[in-house]
């Protein structure tokens, strides 16, 4: 905990990131305007602190183990107009303006797209809630 | 990936969570009426499975090692109004309806309650934005 108490932590003015194991944090992302909830993403040190340098989204993709900045190749680029952090300091939430038709690589403006059916023990379809936006097809060179 | 496509996972209709290397998936929660994010939390097997069965969040505390109903001492229950994946199915977001008068463990509706600076290199104090709306100490036996 960076020799820090829980409360310097949770009622103190430090910025005090606490990453993983992994070296990350959770980025929950949300349309300013909107309020709408966007995507979930990783940042490693680099990423946020290009993120609260630029005012502009960097993450870190587990996936492709490599830092990228949002929209570098969609364009879609996402702006923060602000940024808080949680009681544990473990996630930090963004309010962005997303440029373009859409944040997720499927070609929908959010990833959370299909709804889990509730009251059951699983096994029931997810029920689609969104439609595709923009063709990734086409914004993308390399989808993923 | 459990033997399925990227395409299967993106864009077909089986729920097929990705639990991460610790067994956890991300969970971000949502007032369902204000759409404020109310926090970020985790879950492995178990209490998604219970979250889906049961209507009610059900997480796994990373430091308590041990999987907790929201709400179990405090009250605070969060009825689930819906439940969203996301494209990759690594994050699930539920929409809640949350009783009492916070989610956060500190005596706040939200866990988001300060803002980072943006703009500059770091070393800038945390900005408050959200005040206690209860008691943690009479709301909580046991605190964190």
């Amino acid at each position: 905990m960076n020799g820090k108490s829980q409360a310097d932590i949770e009622e103190g003015t430090a910025f005090a990131p606490k990453f993983d194991a992994e070296g990350l944090i959770t980025a929950v992302v949300t349309d300013a305007k909107s309020g709408e909830l966007l995507m979930v993403a990783h940042m490693n040190k680099e990423a946020l602190a290009k993120t609260v340098g630029s005012g502009e989204a960097w993450y870190y993709s587990r996936s492709r183990k490599m830092l990228w900045k949002k929209g570098e190749t969609s364009g879609h680029v996402q702006r923060v107009v602000e940024m808080c952090v949680d009681c544990d300091q473990d996630s930090v939430w963004l309010k962005v303006e997303q440029a373009g038709a859409g944040a997720c690589h499927t070609g929908r403006r959010s990833c959370f797209y299909r709804a889990v059916p509730l009251g059951n023990a699983g096994g029931v379809p997810l029920e689609f809630r969104d439609e595709k936006t923009f063709d990734p097809g086409a914004v993308y060179r390399k989808p993923g």
